[in-house]
């Protein structure tokens, strides 16, 4: 069973998952992880290579682990916590400790072995985005369960062990710390001056214009003020919401056509890069809250970080936000397709 | 001139150093950066090739910018930060700027061509110690400036671009938030127990020894509780004390032969791997702190960082850190040099 530990200091989680464990030589020493060769277990036809699904957007007439799926979502076969049994909290000396119970889940994009979510119609990606929003509504319901985390790793810079289109669900017993500090400072916000920092922001953004990448009916990109990263980019709904699972149906279809959009510019012009995107959503046992808004990150995995980075929280980033936002403006896409 | 930026949601600050700025295209498509060629700038004979020395430690009647020294101190070439100038804090609708003011040094650790911290002698390594400590004491003095962070990148992985052994000083005018953190973090358990949390953190480990690495009579080295990454380990002094600077001769003697053991052995255990470590101290307008307590954290780059990681400050570790002293304690090292 994965095991959950704080940092006593600063308040951190850490999942310890046991069962993964490596011995030394396992690491190759360039500090890169290998491929994955063969036959791919998310391509259509392969569906006993996976653990059962949990859910799948299929045909009509179709069966489970069969064929006729368009989205699939399955266990993690190497799962950083586990699903089954007790929290069992307790200390250790100094130190506190929980059993690693949450979900860890595989969302499949594609049955066809489809390496990018630009390849995808945006009808496609829609439906991606509604399993985000089944998948959390589902998970809800387990009350030993607090927070429900999606991201997306592309390339092997940013943590990716499969080409196949997918993304990830981890769910966890605690609220994550980078989400609490994100809603601390914006609920800080939110009693100073009665307003949502985020809402104010996409106004700031988009009265501004330097930083926005594109603007829709329901969405604003834009590379932050304070990117940490070159050509990091943030997609928010203009409606405020803190939870993603109550998105509208309009703002789901317009959100297809935006991930698409962004992802696809940011593939253009820096050469189909490593990137991660992150869906930052409030806890589960929380209502609609007037201080927090869900958003998602998008990182290309450009720059190492460094020494620095990791000692002070501190990122140096070589490329001002206005600039970045000027070139993913400027990229040419392509007529058919991506609009 | 650099810039400073604050996250006003998290209130993390960000270094958009404009100067190095790049195109897109200068961005290799599998995030990797490509190592320098050519002759080494740190090496003896090549001091032409850096910005004017600092502050060397050399022989008597040799002269500054030429040969003669054993450690040398120059400014960085591509200053993520500049000396000159004032803050000029200020806001930017609802964001906060300042210039970014401040010192970026390079400390080369070897006259020769060494790409090893292990392949200097610990009387060399402790020269570098003092170097740390003459850097922060100098600094001190600029009132525009309030934290210094050392630390160290090895190999491409962790960020270093040159491989001649070397650290770098970077000094803020902020403290950075994750030493803020830990300060808050230990001011807490201060106030409600009244002794330092690394104090309590070193007595447990050596109670318990699973995790320890290595024990002398100044020094605990070993791998934490909530190791974020696989063999992370942390040096603490036995002795409190919150700044570096004040570290007492014998100490320094001492950590000369901690560091290049603990070094070693993770050279020796995973095979080099790329590596960062850095040392937390507190900030220059403090006095000594009973709750904060100094440290150094080396941090191998065995695992790629992914989107859970960023999106929630949670780490999976897939080695238990008890599992990691055992492989570090059992590591044999050559009989000669280190002991």
């Amino acid at each position: 069973m994965p095991e959950l530990r704080k940092d006593p200091i600063v308040g951190r989680w850490v999942i310890i998952a046991h069962e993964r464990a490596k011995r030394p030589s396992d690491y190759p020493s360039n500090g890169q992880t290998h491929a994955v060769t063969g036959t791919c277990p998310f391509c259509v036809g392969n569906e006993a290579q996976t653990p059962p699904e949990i859910l799948a957007y299929r045909e009509r007439g179709s069966h489970a682990d069969g064929p006729g799926w368009r989205v699939r979502v399955v266990p993690n076969k190497y799962p950083a916590l586990k699903i089954e049994g007790t929290l069992n909290k307790r200390g250790d000396g100094i130190y506190d400790r929980m059993a690693g119970v949450g979900a860890h889940e595989v969302i499949i994009e594609s049955p066809e072995h489809l390496v990018s979510m630009t390849q995808m119609s945006e009808q496609q990606i829609c439906e991606v985005l509604w399993v985000y929003r089944d998948r959390l509504v589902d998970l809800k319901k387990d009350s030993r369960l607090v927070h429900g985390m999606l991201f997306k790793n592309v390339g092997q810079a940013a943590g990716a062990s499969l080409e196949h289109t997918h993304s990830q669900l981890i769910v966890t017993p605690i609220v994550p710390i980078s989400v609490w500090e994100e809603m601390t400072g914006a609920l800080e916000f939110y009693n100073y001056r009665g307003r949502c920092i985020y809402c104010d922001m996409v106004q700031q953004e988009l009265e501004t214009g330097s930083r926005v990448v594109l603007e829709t009916p329901h969405f604003a990109a834009f590379c932050p003020y304070a990117s940490r990263f070159p050509f990091e980019t943030w997609i928010l709904p203009k409606a405020h919401s803190s939870q993603y699972e109550n998105i509208p149906k309009p703002s789901v279809d317009d959100l297809g056509g935006v991930l698409r959009q962004v992802l696809g510019r940011l593939e253009r012009a820096l050469d189909r890069p490593p990137y991660n995107y992150i869906l930052h959503t409030a806890p589960f046992d929380h209502q609609e809250m007037p201080h927090y808004h869900w958003h998602i990150e998008v990182i290309p995995r450009l720059t190492n970080v460094a020494g620095f980075e990791w000692g002070t929280g501190f990122y140096i980033n070589p490329v001002p936000p206005e600039e970045a936002a000027g070139y993913l403006r400027e990229v040419e896409m392509e007529e058919t397709g991506v609009r």
